[in-house]
């Protein structure tokens, strides 16, 4: 750090994501990608608008709320699209948190909501998982602050039904609650559903897995007009053209080439079930995941050693080293070659460890 | 707003950026983007990226960062890539502006400053221009904050000698000097040449203007390694994969094709003479431009008749209303057809107003 950096962020821890190495070819199972390329037309559309750049993008991504309109069954105007969902959830917890109003979120969940919390300096109230690593909705009822739960939860995989949902909006009806949907497209109903009946509600979605856009960085919100304006009152103060015209393009493929959508998030389902039951076949114990990856421990192998050794096997898988799921590791649901070749490197882990 | 919303940011004015209409085909002067599309290595490069966005994109921008490094003339670690210029400015508002650290800049400048001060709730120090809007250096020295300068400024053109650039950094060795040189390949010597002497030092760029990729959202930040990482701290605690895989292969070509860039500059600059010798025939009084703009006022057209009016023909430039300028138009320098367009509506406005 340098001698200028303010006081504010001197203890500031960021976040790291998962490894993105560059230096040999590896089978990345570590960041819940998908493993199916963006769909042609969002492709398309991405490189159509190359010799367009010249031009500022539009700061209202008016093409991309029209293609979302129609997805999501809500009005334009429940629509902000962002510079990934990390960005919706970092001007979320801007607008709807500080010094009295608390983040809430479970200790397990994306490793991110604290450093948001941490870099706005804003309280945080974190609330344990059940020891089934299940979510007890009644935890959160009135509890004075901004919600965040990820839905299907991460790194577990495990879903919140939607009437549980609607009850922690129905017991936070003074409090915004976020539900965080970046994994719901691979088995869940989404709380937009519930949009029309609470006002306190910001569903957040992205593109980067169901919709095979990762390195194109689009999320979305989606709420009531007035949240809506409230989050274009920060991107507006900090970044108002946040989404480029290319990613622009591709979102709106990617949204209109529905048959595609379905056969690739379809094909993850599928792959899920078959990688679950090749885990346990091996001997692991596997959370019921409605997300497209598994969170796996086995009883002979710690997780760290598991990562480590599939990591000289040249395949990534993502550890946690944190207290109540150091046992266990988040494995991607690939294509069915990418099983083959993670549950044959495991057998021969087992094997040498045995 | 929503009865959500934070009280931080009830009294919070975002920024408001240049029309950008969609009903209507306008000739765009008002956002200073480039009249010529993206280098063609830019264009086939992002087009290349379009099937690969399943997989995130690379937080540390490696290949930009490379091809930066050769043109720019420093080391890699002296870089960081970040989804627009203005996302610079936003970490840097962040990392080296608190409470006791106020943000210095000129009344006339880039509108974005005082908003920035504002989202992150940072002092201002204000600092007038002269009378004839050129920036008195000696205004700046130990000015106990972060200083800000636009050079070029903006909307007014101006160019402040790298000499006195150099004395403003002497003169605050305890605080950061923030360089935003937007324009600066339309006319200026960079301050990046003072980069190994001055610690304090950070010169942002942008891909918006002399690259032609306003649309991809591309900017730099460039200084010694440390302050450099105090921006990446921010970057990794607000939005680690903050530029996408297409923009970042844009942003390559557009810095490894030399000869389109020299090509399309030096026009903008040959234009520019062509675009202040029409006006000052016209009548206009033009301020001394350094930029991709002018900003120019008439004494028989108030600035606002002449932005309204030109409006009217479907021209769009850009008026401020703000004390000092309000008399001026800020046009952007286009194509010779745009500048011939521009200058006959002109010419029939002043006949009308006669």
């Amino acid at each position: 750090m340098s001698r200028f950096f303010s006081e504010k962020y001197r203890e500031l821890t960021p976040y790291t994501p998962g490894e993105q190495p560059k230096d040999t070819v590896y089978l990345k199972l570590n960041t819940n990608e998908s493993p199916f390329p963006p769909s042609p037309l969002a492709q398309r559309y991405a490189r159509d608008a190359a010799d367009k750049l010249n031009l500022y993008s539009d700061p209202e991504s008016t093409i991309l709320k029209k293609a979302g309109s129609k997805v999501f069954g809500v009005k334009e105007d429940n629509l902000i699209f962002t510079n990934s969902s990390d960005e919706t959830l970092n001007f979320a917890f801007m607008a709807f948190c500080d010094a009295s109003t608390p983040a809430v979120y479970p200790d397990i969940s994306y490793g991110f909501y604290s450093v948001f919390a941490a870099v706005h300096n804003e309280p945080a109230v974190i609330i344990p998982l059940k020891e089934d690593f299940t979510i007890d909705p009644a935890d959160y009822y009135g509890c004075g602050g901004t919600v965040f739960i990820a839905n299907p939860n991460a790194p577990t995989g495990i879903l919140l039904p939607n009437e549980a949902v609607e009850r922690i909006l129905q017991n936070n009806p003074d409090n915004v609650v976020v539900i965080d949907e970046a994994y719901i497209d691979f088995g869940g109903e989404s709380a937009v559903s519930l949009l029309s009946k609470y006002d306190n509600l910001l569903v957040i979605r992205t593109f980067s897995k169901s919709r095979s856009l990762a390195g194109g960085r689009l999320g979305i919100g989606i709420a009531n007009e007035s949240l809506i304006r409230d989050l274009k009152t920060i991107q507006y103060a900090m970044n108002p053209y946040n989404v480029n015209t290319m990613t622009m393009g591709a979102g709106t493929g990617a949204l209109e080439d529905i048959e595609y959508f379905e056969k690739t998030r379809t094909a993850i389902i599928e792959n899920r079930r078959i990688l679950t039951d090749r885990l346990c076949a091996l001997g692991f114990s596997v959370l019921p995941s409605s997300a497209n990856f598994v969170f796996a421990r086995h009883s002979a192998v710690s997780g760290e050693t598991l990562y480590l050794k599939l990591k000289e096997k040249k395949i990534l898988i993502r550890h946690f080293d944190q207290e109540r799921i150091r046992d266990f590791n988040r494995i991607t649901v690939g294509t069915l070659d990418q099983i083959e070749m993670l549950c044959s490197a495991i057998s021969e882990i087992l094997e040498e460890t045995k």
